[in-house]
């Protein structure tokens, strides 16, 4: 860490600071400039907590050299962490697709789309029981029924089931059901939903916040993996910028960003960055072109009666051209 | 609401969404326009669900007129509210200032700090018990025994007592011992802790996520209400941008576009927006005189050994001039 | 157009703006809501120009149902627009890549770059002869002694030359010696620049603002089209967001939001999005997946030596890597 | 300056980055961490050309500690510029109100407006003459007729005049019948235009980008008083971001922030930041609260009629409001 000192700092106020770092037991080197001073703090082995000295005064602020996360670090796990979960690989050679409704709205509308995607190459289905919704007016989906169709669906099609819990009152029993449990955007930050994540048997997938920094997603991810579960998969799925063209601006340079400081797996969400079926398949190929573990798309074989979401949603048809596209990106 | 037809939508298209808008109970009047035709929805008495509008063929994008929020709205409340607790009116004539450490460190330190800032004119005491924290490894509060202090302050003083919920294990506690229930910005979109609130018996503090407009904040705001709970006062407390001068991009503009479409209260936290004490008075001088009904205010009376947020916590000096400069903008 | 008028307006303030709309020469036909009353502007042929309405009484804002460009659109020009520029099409089957130093530094540098990138198949040298520098004590480029330069690197390579007009200063020679003129993204809104560029010979390689939306670059290149060039070539380079683990964030997003509304070939520049080369080769590969024309990147034989931007310069043997790479994808 | 080393960094790295400090003339120290080394420069004048440094091997990115602004900066120049313009001092002990349309459309009306805005309390006039508009077909603004009847302005009511320079070709004759030369937030890093504005005998408005950061729009005026003209008044204007309830967000915390930094005098344009008359009011006084310099607000005395801007400009009773409104304020 560097502690700079503000263009009028006296060197009391100098001393003050070297003497501060040393009561947290490290070293404090001044390294006087031509306007201001900087003291170096040396010999710490890990983040240094500098509430104290930004209190300190004379000091303007200060400079982490070493980035405050640890497990999640590719420092500490150099190799690219794969998560297995039955046959699929999240993390490896190939893209993982992970695809379905919005929301699961019966069991009949669940399976004809599960026999979809599974035809057309998906081999994660997604689809929420409990869906966060902006206003307390909208179908809020249909809960632990939810989950028992998508329980079904994973006995027909053979296919995984990925669904998201949205608080401690639904977390134990999508646990329960799903196989791989997510953590929406809007909770990112619930730091005690992502500690009882942390203890769960299942990998989490953590979804980015709209309006989180790589290093906050990582520290989330962090929050997971502190309890204990080290199967964490990240998710992009676009931020608010002023950027009017789509919904969210789709994040693509999260992806090598990640890869170089995280052993992390990391899957994009293209349907909730564009909101518009035209821009999915686009987005999919840019996304797995710049090199993420898979993708997380909306597909429902009749849009137009989806109870939410239906204009990002997929066709059939689409889905069946978009796998085509990214087998072709692959090769 | 005004459904847009793409460039090249059909006469058949045209014609399915104004039956589609029949079904919904509502009438369909095309307008044709040069270059592309809109429908205009008519007859609704509130927002129209647009999902099944926006899947069908050659729907471009809706265009709502109708706001989603309905309690929160001045159209069904056209008087500002004003939130009584105890002898304090957030929302009356003055404005409500509430003032104290960023956490409850220990009993001294809590009722020295109380002591200071009643004494220079706050009429509320903030003071965080159990704090949300982007680190898993940081100092996360004192939790129950910062509540029990709280107490204490506030039998000592007089002083009401606002402090934070950050999730379902913690209300019940913070509902008991607090006068105002905070919720903060990085659960403003936690809609189970909202529903949670909606029922509370004490007020809420509802303080602006970092990424979330104007009407996403009343959407959560009106979650709450939506339970029973009327008593919301809402909170800016800065904004994400791309500007860095500051640790946030505190949006005082909020303050009027929510005086227009809301009846309900607003603070404004400059303490969390600016990051570092030099900033703290200039702009709560900016949010009073741009209309704020009060100010969420850091101060300590040690910043030095403040164990979180000291660089931003006023000295009780700067707090009394803060004060002192608010009232004669204020007379 | 949609005029919206707010909830308290008047039955005689909607008959104003009914009878404003008709002095315009249109048709203005209400739409009464439950909260509100809409008017719609029936009969227009392009954008109707809303300042007049905006300012009456009872108005709460207008909502465009038209776009306000014309000449870009795909509307008036169904075929996109393929650019031939000698042996170069820019907006065929085959993506293009401009590639070379920030800065021409010398006629040795500027060769053996050249050759470099041509060996490896790039069409266009890319090397900024006028630079635009955010401090006035930067170096700021070779001037004429640089484009006298580039035309040796085209007589020798046979290389295509694109280069940076700064302004009015420099425009008449760069149109001279240069195969494609770049209006940088700081000059984006440069309006007389642009009237400039719209009577030049030469086509015109135009940079998206850091700050400016889809429809600002369009108008931006309507500006151009309308001045009588047709030949322009957008560029996405990245945009200003909160997100701090690039330089820019680059928006990938704009591509097929662009390819949807507009028949004008886009680029994309990853160089300066990334601010660093290792985030080059992946942004690159997302960029052409997605849909791109083309690829505008910085590469130096020496990037330790270069004078600007040396950390975002590819390495020759990058270079090559990339070019490998996104032949694989293309196929 | 701090040049951080890669986590993978070897000493051989470290010593070349060493050398290179020492070959620009400076002193390189370094020092080793838990995770990777960072090397202080130490002995420098002013800011360090980092290009060479961060085109080493193993070097991750540098951190400049000195700000590359001289001439702008406080430190340079500790007490606040006064900049007197006949009798108006900006920058001095009371807000200096400029006020007037959009765009001088007639003598009458200019007449009319500047009497208007000279009888509550302004002391300087604004209005353009040279529009730089986002659409080629929109109204461009009377341009040389426009500046003479700003003369007759000046003549008839002794209001000083301010009107925006958008270009080589007429900064000329704008610097001729102003006192005050704008330059518009579309040209803040227009540097062939600022290093023109540096050779003017008139103060410089220079406006803040949409997208530009405190550090950006320095070094804008930097580029003015490095040729010479000293004279600079700086304008917040409001910054793109993805908050939708005001054209753009006006950030009032750019005051603070520059007075901290620069000796310069600031003013707040509310007009253009709120986009709609209603908030003009509130901003007007959050800014002046905040410690603006003065305010540049857009007055029509019938906005019905302004063929620009009708609906973010003050009538005039509001005007008359927002004068009192700001008097007390100021007391």
């Amino acid at each position: 860490m560097l502690v700079i000192m503000k263009n009028d700092a006296t060197e009391a106020q100098v001393q003050a600071v070297v003497r501060e770092i040393e009561a947290l037991g490290y070293q404090g080197i001044p390294i006087p400039g031509a306007q201001r001073t900087a003291v170096c703090v040396v010999g710490n082995k890990g983040p240094v907590e500098d509430s104290r000295l930004l209190a300190l005064d004379g000091v303007k602020e200060t400079i982490p050299v070493t980035k405050p996360y640890k497990l999640v670090s590719r420092e500490t796990h150099p190799e690219s962490t794969i998560i297995s979960i039955g046959d699929v690989k999240v993390g490896g050679d190939k893209p993982v697709i992970m695809a379905g409704p919005c929301a699961v709205e019966s069991e009949e509308q669940a399976l004809t789309i599960a026999h979809l995607v599974k035809k057309y190459g998906a081999s994660i289905f997604r689809g929420g029981a409990f869906k966060p919704r902006t206003s307390p007016y909208s179908f809020q989906g249909l809960g632990g029924e939810g989950l028992k169709i998508l329980r079904k669906v994973r006995e027909e099609t053979g296919l995984l089931v990925v669904t998201e819990a949205t608080d401690h009152s639904n977390i134990d029993i999508v646990e329960k059901y799903a196989d791989i449990i997510q953590i929406g955007a809007r909770n990112m930050q619930n730091y005690s939903l992502l500690r009882r994540a942390g203890n769960a048997s299942k990998p989490i997938l953590l979804k980015r916040g709209f309006a989180a920094t790589i290093d906050e997603l990582l520290m989330s991810a962090e929050y997971i993996m502190s309890e204990g579960n080290t199967q964490v998969i990240l998710c992009e799925r676009g931020i608010r910028t002023f950027s009017d063209n789509m919904r969210n601006t789709l994040d693509l340079s999260a992806i090598p960003s990640i890869k170089e400081v995280s052993h992390l797996p990391i899957v994009v969400d293209p349907s909730h960055a564009a909101g518009l079926r035209e821009y999915v398949i686009p987005l999919s190929k840019g996304a797995i072109a710049v090199g993420a573990d898979g993708l997380l798309v909306e597909v429902h074989h009749d849009p137009l009666r989806a109870l939410s979401d239906g204009m990002q949603s997929l066709y059939p048809k689409q889905f069946e051209k978009l796998m085509e596209e990214i087998k072709s990106l692959h090769r």
